[in-house]
């Protein structure tokens, strides 16, 4: 007997078409509300705005000056002034006086002449309206200021006052309810994490997706966490509903044992569509209860992005009346192929940066629990349902995330991982906060390769030679024979075992790698660390087949870590700053040398230039050095290749 | 003896070197202070932030199946199953759920199998860690989440509470006060507008700047309004200095009589520099109170806005310790040439439309006291001190106000001047908010030769042919004699004299210009109305030159009516919509038509399809009744050419 819940997914739709269901059948707006003028930075008009008053309200004074009738001065001239007397056919007036009756003109101050006899002395003819502002210059009354669904500005609302408009209407913001639901969620509100039970999760999607409503122009309330019960969801529906426009259940959109929101719009309302041909996404809820609309988002964070991106954003937007902003999309060169499921539309989160001439975009992990996947991304990729992939030589598009410029200025890094990185991107942006520091972890032979297909500003990289003890200059001439390169040595730092504290499995060198109640956590090939490791095993004659977990492995020091903190393994090799990090125990191996390799191409660009200046402060050795485990020594010396 | 008040601005300096002084001599960043990290959204990291915790904090199934440790799974086969127990060395887990202890994969729920014996039927070997999120998949607790000077998201607060982030340390916001200053000045917020005495201005620039100053991330606070009172002025800036990081003083930053801002600024600290060669915005002043920015801004709005444009928000940014976001920048098409004045950088507020290839720019109105040619303005164009104008056949760029989109959806509309064009646009909006119509009025002729210079898509016109009293087919043909062009009438509209309420000096016809105590305001040349009219003076035999005000000009028929309204004309020719919207009298004159003039090659486009469509809804047309003085019987009907 297959268990098949999943048969629900059977009426699963495609993006477009779900979209198009979601967006049709919800065409409700907001209510107008009359609000003051001078709140209304953001809003959208309901209705047109016409000028209450003229601006200006009066003929005024353009200049400080006199102001004259014009025809008094027809045929004056050097030669031949024409005198007028203050106070009665010329009269002193600043910039906004209103223009005495009967003068249609102002001289400037600079060109007004006293005689002795206290008369004004006109030495040319003014015209008509000369430096004046006729009432109504900027605005007449009874004008269309702006017509409706105008999102208002700042200085729309300088135009509005001066127009003598002091109260609008717009569209109330759409009251969104969302609600977190999960029996394992932990409010960090109310409940201290130190106490709480292994398997509790800390609520963040509510919050997250409470803002993002915000910054769509909403009014959101977070509801607090409600556990996995049918009965409690659909009471707070049914008392809520009637008090808000839409509501968003968190987590519990699947078909697992304890997803309800499916059956809490079942009871509640009626089902329009489950399941939408997308990852991260799938499994999105769609209801309409009482006429409004109810949706269950998925509880995975990226999952939840994507649905609030691609349903809840244009619902708000369109409640309001308006369209919501477009993303730029930029075409990019994409570093490596991207196999995708046929049948299933993928957004990929990428890094995006200017190399050379080409914006090259770099895909983030594709899981949908990682949150960073978008906190670190520049730009997304929408890989179709029709297609198993891109591939690196086909035209490629990104929707952008940032913008244009941040993608312009940022240095794109791919290589080795390493603990001071993050240090060198904190201190590139405290120096050049327009500048951003992007790092990729590909292993160091994957930066070598990286530069080699132009991909990349820079690669960090610690490949040992085996034949003579040298670091990265062999590897730099065999992989990049035809690339004029620098390279900046960057750090020493201690690579060796990481271990629980206490090494309580007795784990003291590579000859222990073969114990059989030893698991090891491996670091990925073409990693540095994994040639050393390669080259310390060959050197003991120890067969990686005998080494239980060789072929599990991570794609950084810090994931290495934490394998053994939390017992997936007994030991990897790493950097003792990964250890120290996360409160391990370390047994030191070998003393390792960590480069930059750097294009001569980029060499001179602005970009580079402040990261090499970077490098050489004495604050960003400091911070390195304490986090242990590095040696700055030489840091930031170009060296021979 | 000329009065040289003047020459204070012989210091008067450049844009950029005043910028750099402005932003080298200020160099305080504010204080940062700890803040929780879900009210942090749009706010500036002052450090970098380090995750608390791992997340997932455990290893967490990542699908609804059964746990099972990997190699209990080796060799399953369909053909030779492995049976497994539950609750002893198989585990049912939903997705989230703590991995058991001894466990290191998930199998699918799907591919579950249950034995009639109770067992688990395992057909297929799993691979380790299969279908399980490993503690710090996403985040490794200690790791570096955001450099410092990051901007927040709402993304990174899902990130900082999923790494157990509560509370974060940003920078201040700059408190900023702002000091409306001038006698003149009315608060709409304590004062009836109605009994406020002739000349004086309802304040909005404090307000304006105040929401300006809060959208680039300020805390900011309008003073009430301040008399020209120098003491009362350094009384206020001594009592406020210590408690804010800026002060702006708006008005007075010139030089004339009553103008006490630089005195204020002398007398409370020290000026750095007192005007910039810059048009609008040349008399700023700027000053160092206790180490701390003290600003005049100068009084006209769109002086004010281009001060805090080029040095108010730069500072904000520079206090958070980031750089502004840049405006894209784009080429342009100029619709007719800029002159300019050398020795002074000008910034011109232009409307942007994409017309065939090109995005055309055409100017609004340079005078710093017109607002709306901010609110109108999709772009800016600077011309440099160097240069004394910019050419229509030269690479010009444009700073972009509004989105690249919105330029792209603008429908450019040249030509005439109607009323109905505000109602149209104010329906275009209705049901396509997506679409802006953008009007330019030029004059009818102005319009077609617009049209045959490519520079807009579509223009207004109402010429009268004397010959045969037809509208615009003529002018079309003589005109226009390569392009393909449709013509869709638009409406009937009545033309006559526009005059004061009861006609107080009885003028009944067209003669009645010639009396010497009648001043017209005329249309500018090229408009249909000065056709018009100078086609009935013809037939009467009329010579302009025996007309008072024949050679004043307006731009629009509502620019006509304020000057009657105002007393500064007495009479001119208008629309009777105009007349009625000021509450004028009007003497019809003639019915005449208003058609518009599209390109062949742009009426199939989505943009004119949808006007189109417009025009013809009932909605419209009777919106158009309402204002008075229209027939719509064949509106919306294509003319023969």
């Amino acid at each position: 007997m297959k268990t098949n819940k999943r048969n629900i997914y059977l009426e699963m739709q495609r993006l477009e078409e779900a979209r198009s269901l979601w967006l049709t059948h919800f065409v409700q707006k907001t209510a107008p509300e009359t609000i003051p003028s001078v709140e209304s930075s953001g809003r959208v008009l309901a209705k047109p705005i016409f000028a209450n008053q003229s601006s200006p309200n009066y003929h005024a004074a353009a200049m400080d000056g006199i102001a004259i009738l014009a025809e008094t001065t027809y045929g004056a001239h050097v030669d031949h002034p024409i005198l007028l007397e203050p106070e009665k056919n010329a009269f002193f007036v600043n910039t906004g006086n209103v223009m005495p009756d009967n003068t249609d003109a102002v001289i400037m101050i600079e060109n007004v002449l006293k005689t002795e006899s206290g008369h004004i002395s006109i030495e040319a003819p003014a015209i008509p309206w000369q430096h004046v502002r006729k009432m109504g210059e900027d605005i007449v009354a009874t004008e269309m200021l702006f017509p409706q669904n105008h999102v208002i500005t700042p200085y729309c609302i300088g135009a509005m006052l001066s127009g003598g408009v002091f109260q609008v209407d717009v569209r109330k913001k759409p009251e969104i309810l969302i609600i977190p639901t999960g029996s394992e969620l932990l409010d960090w509100q109310f409940e201290k994490i130190e106490n709480a039970p292994k398997g509790s999760i800390i609520e963040s999607n509510g919050t997250m997706l409470k803002l993002c409503a915000i910054e769509s122009g909403a009014q959101a309330v977070r509801h607090d966490i409600v556990p996995d019960n049918q009965n409690a969801l659909c009471q707070i529906i049914e008392n809520n509903i009637a008090k808000y426009d839409m509501i968003l259940l968190i987590g519990g959109s699947s078909a697992g044992a304890s997803d309800f929101t499916r059956a809490v719009i079942e009871e509640t309302g009626k089902v329009l569509l489950h399941g939408v041909t997308i990852m991260p996404g799938k499994p999105v809820v769609i209801g309409d209860v009482q006429q409004k609309p109810v949706v269950g988002i998925p509880g995975y964070p990226v999952s939840a992005i994507v649905i609030f991106d691609q349903f809840i954003r244009p619902m708000i937007y369109q409640m309001m009346g308006i369209q919501p902003p477009k993303r730029k999309i930029m075409p990019v060169q994409l570093t490596r192929n991207m196999p995708s499921k046929l049948g299933i539309e993928e957004f990929i989160r990428v890094k995006l940066g200017k190399v050379g001439e080409n914006v090259v975009a770099s895909s983030l992990p594709r899981g949908a629990g990682a949150i960073t996947s978008f906190t670190q991304a520049d730009g997304l990729i929408r890989i179709p349902c029709h297609s198993e992939g891109l591939k690196t030589n086909e035209k490629v598009y990104a929707e952008l995330l940032k913008s244009e410029s941040t993608i312009h200025n940022t240095i794109m890094a791919v290589g080795s991982h390493d603990n001071t990185l993050d240090i060198l991107a904190d201190q590139v942006s405290q120096h050049y906060p327009d500048i951003k520091l992007s790092s990729s972890h590909v292993g160091s032979l994957g930066g070598l390769l990286a530069l080699r297909r132009g991909t990349c500003h820079l690669a960090g990289t610690h490949l040992l030679d085996a034949n003579d003890g040298s670091y990265n200059v062999s590897y730099i001439k065999k992989y990049l024979p035809q690339t004029p390169v620098r390279c900046m040595h960057l750090v020493m730092r201690e690579q060796g075992l990481i271990v629980l504290k206490n090494n309580p499995k007795k784990i003291n060198s590579i000859a222990d790698l073969k114990r059989k109640d030893v698991q090891l956590i491996n670091r990925q090939s073409g990693s540095g660390t994994r040639v050393l490791l390669d080259y310390l095993l060959q050197k003991q004659d120890i067969s990686p087949d005998d080494i239980i977990g060789y072929h599990t492995d991570e794609y950084t020091h810090m994931g290495v870590a934490v394998n053994v903190l939390s017992g997936a393994a007994d030991v990897g090799m790493g950097i003792l700053s990964a250890a120290k990090a996360l409160n391990l125990g370390f047994i030191p191996i070998i003393r390792e040398q960590y480069d930059l390799v750097i294009p001569e191409i980029y060499w001179e660009t602005p970009l580079i230039q402040k990261i090499v200046i970077v490098i050489r402060t004495r604050e960003f050795q400091q911070k390195v050095l304490a986090l242990g485990g590095y040696h700055t020594d030489r840091t930031g010396e170009l060296l021979t290749i």
